[in-house]
């Protein structure tokens, strides 16, 4: 072992200089136009992966490829892992907020600054990395190991579950580790025993056949960017619940003991606001921070669209409106389920005066496991001999919707070991991962492999 | 006067020219970027203006230059009138409504498209025209007048009350004509007795300081999107009253004569509706159609931004969100008394959460005039000439802030002889003017200067 973390330590920079190179492909999975990208920021890992040791192929699906990439092929049984990553990202748009440009890939103290250097590019090739360290210095790996890397997360990984399922066989495994999570701060690292999942969905109102003078008709038409609002605004009360009938029904209660791990996570409310930059803090009354974001289901407006946007006034009643929104969804809502009563509420609640469009998007199940089990403990014990720090287990409030997949598919438990911090700005402007936990990672996952096994024989 | 309208006849395909022309420069006065555009438009106004034998210069302003055009200086003494007009247009967007480029300038059937065709290029262009035809079949014109075209109605007339006061003694006169109104048919002329006025603002509701994952920090910050949406769901009520304190107050109620002549304006509901492609009408309970667009204050959201607004999902609790507004207003209502009220009942219906911005834009009193005066009267019969129809008195809902100050600044009435019809699309897309009406407009500008003479001396 000692060799392998040797090894890790005096090749730190060459991975450095690696994970900048993979942060500059801008492998926008949103955007069609960065498809190309998409496809150099594949081949890229794949060489890396080549390089690493490992045996890589570039996998189609249904939408953009999946890079997998496993250990050489050896006679004997033992384990088999898989390691989830994505090497999409979010869009970097308000692109004029980045202090430098978002697919640079700039180093500043002990931080990579780049869209998606902490989601998710750094996180799991702080994996590769440590079994590039396992198969150069011919340490025994005690397990076969496969990465899947895919490139749809960010708009739903849609081809995956298509993909899992033809490849059962050979992806067939005893455990799915996913570094793709957060950890409280740099002195707490973290086992994640829940996931929210995700429902998003479009609301477009359409009023007259064309913008009109405000003037000339205003008093006699709907307006389109009224109606919406008003829809907006009855669907979230000034308690932080949202007012959908039907949305809360099959919400799991906290325990007693949930509550109380929650607790030891550590939110210092005044510093937060100002991290946050908001006058107050806001959420749903009665739970505290750490269960409004990780443990309630909520209902965000990601972004609104409607009539004149550019410099000065444009007296308009506007032909259309549009919102954007995701809600996060805990255990046991069921995002199908969820859709059918936030449209029909919608329906019901929309005025005759306009044509309501309603658009489904992704959908995500929300994820629990116990932390209980050998495997977890397995992971728990990993994180610690590396950050040299007693771990948490934690809820956590972002949503990997294939997690739920895994397990269906695979028949395997998820574990969630998660490197980025809370100041990493993912899917905000000036994203970074932080260098420091980028190299605890791969000690962690030096550390992981050997006692994963012995949990799992 | 035959000659003159010979003159105007025989010179009809050369009007439509000058007229394609004049629609071809892209005088927007929203969009800084068409400063040079603007300049040019002016510059090509002065050179018709000489063309048709008047005395014409560019006059600087605090803001955009004004086209000032005299009739030739004779001895004597006989009334002055000022013909005021504007050479701005509105912004073209959404430019992919367009069925042809905005400023091209193409004559389809009776109909010449282009934005600023009838809003308001062709209808000043009329009156312009028709005092060509008095100079250059040397008819006697009992009158002296003066062109006043500006270049900022479409983003508030900021320069022109300055410019006003300090010509006031060029710019006296005995009334004030203006075609920058509606008619309600091709077959109704109409003198418009009232006008709304304006008051534009906007909101811009402040959140985090960056857009926010919506999973990590969903259920810990308000939402400014969803504030923006409830403040707004909160100005205006089911039954289309503005719910904010005190916004009635002033309000003068109509009279039965009035009511009596709004219900002489045609309006079918069925073709109304089909006509602005809504599935219902939507206003102010207990008025009518006529009455709604016209005397009733109403409040219209031109334009919502936030967040993410491009292809896919974002799932992000955006930094900010903005709405812009604008409100019509109606005699007696004060555009600065109500900002007061409107600001006040924002700042505290706003929650803790966020923090509130509003911006102050362009405010325009509501004008009323009697229409039983004799230069009305004279108005009206000029109107009855020209399209050989009974015209109607009536109310308009737009804004023409510009009126009140000639009344304030001139002491003059303001005549509004309005040429645009309800399907001339103004601030839309696709915007058009009746070529015909061109055509009458012109005829009915030969026979006003006699009359409004006789009526004033």
């Amino acid at each position: 072992m000692t060799q392998a973390l040797d090894y890790l330590r005096s090749n730190r920079d060459r991975y450095i200089t690696e994970l900048v190179e993979y942060v500059r492909f801008p492998s926008v999975s949103a955007q069609s136009q960065h498809a190309p990208d998409m496809r150099k920021c594949a081949e890229w890992l794949r060489g890396k992966c080549e390089r690493a040791g490992l045996e890589a192929t570039i996998e189609d699906t249904s939408g953009n490829a999946v890079v997998l990439a496993r250990t050489p092929r050896r006679p004997g049984k033992r384990p088999h892992f898989v390691v989830y990553g994505h090497y999409d990202v979010q869009p970097p748009e308000p692109l004029e907020l980045w202090k430098t440009p978002p697919f640079e890939g700039r180093v500043e103290g002990s931080n990579l600054y780049g869209r998606g250097a902490s989601d998710n590019k750094g996180q799991h090739l702080a994996h590769i990395n440590a079994v590039e360290a396992f198969l150069k210095t011919n340490t025994e790996l005690p397990c076969d190991l496969t990465f899947l890397i895919e490139g749809e997360e960010e708009v739903g990984s849609k081809g995956l579950p298509g993909f899992l399922k033809a490849r059962k066989r050979d992806l067939k495994c005893d455990a799915v580790v996913i570094s793709d999570t957060g950890m409280p701060a740099k002195t707490m690292p973290a086992l994640t025993y829940a996931l929210r999942g995700i429902f998003a969905f479009e609301i477009i109102v359409h009023g007259p056949n064309r913008d009109l003078h405000s003037g000339i008709f205003g008093g006699n038409v709907d307006n389109p960017a009224m109606v919406l609002s008003q829809l907006l605004a009855q669907l979230r009360d000034k308690k932080g619940r949202i007012t959908i009938p039907g949305v809360y029904d099959d919400v799991a209660p906290l325990s007693r003991y949930e509550r109380k791990e929650m607790a030891r996570v550590p939110l210092e409310e005044r510093s937060y606001k100002k991290f946050l930059g908001v006058p107050e803090l806001f959420g749903e009354h009665g739970f505290t921070y750490s269960e409004q974001r990780s443990a309630r289901p909520t209902l965000e407006i990601n972004g609104l669209t409607s009539g004149y946007q550019g410099e000065g006034s444009k007296t308009i009643i506007p032909s259309w409106a549009r919102a954007k929104i995701t809600m996060r969804l805990v255990p046991n809502q069921d995002p199908e389920k969820i859709r059918k009563l936030v449209f029909a509420h919608l329906k019901k609640i929309c005025p005759p005066t306009v044509r309501l469009e309603l658009i489904g998007g992704h959908g995500g199940e929300p994820y629990l496991v116990s932390p209980d089990g050998p495997q977890a403990q397995a992971a728990l014990r990993a994180l610690e001999k590396a950050f040299k720090k007693p771990p948490v287990a934690m809820r956590e409030g972002g949503s990997i919707p294939i997690v739920v997949d895994f397990k269906r598919q695979l028949g395997a438990d998820v574990l969630l070991l998660g490197l980025a911090l809370p100041d990493d700005n993912a899917h905000s402007p000036n994203e970074k991962f932080d260098l420091d936990i980028f190299a605890k990672g791969m000690e962690m996952a030096v550390h992981l492999w050997p006692g994963l096994t012995a949990a799992t024989k």
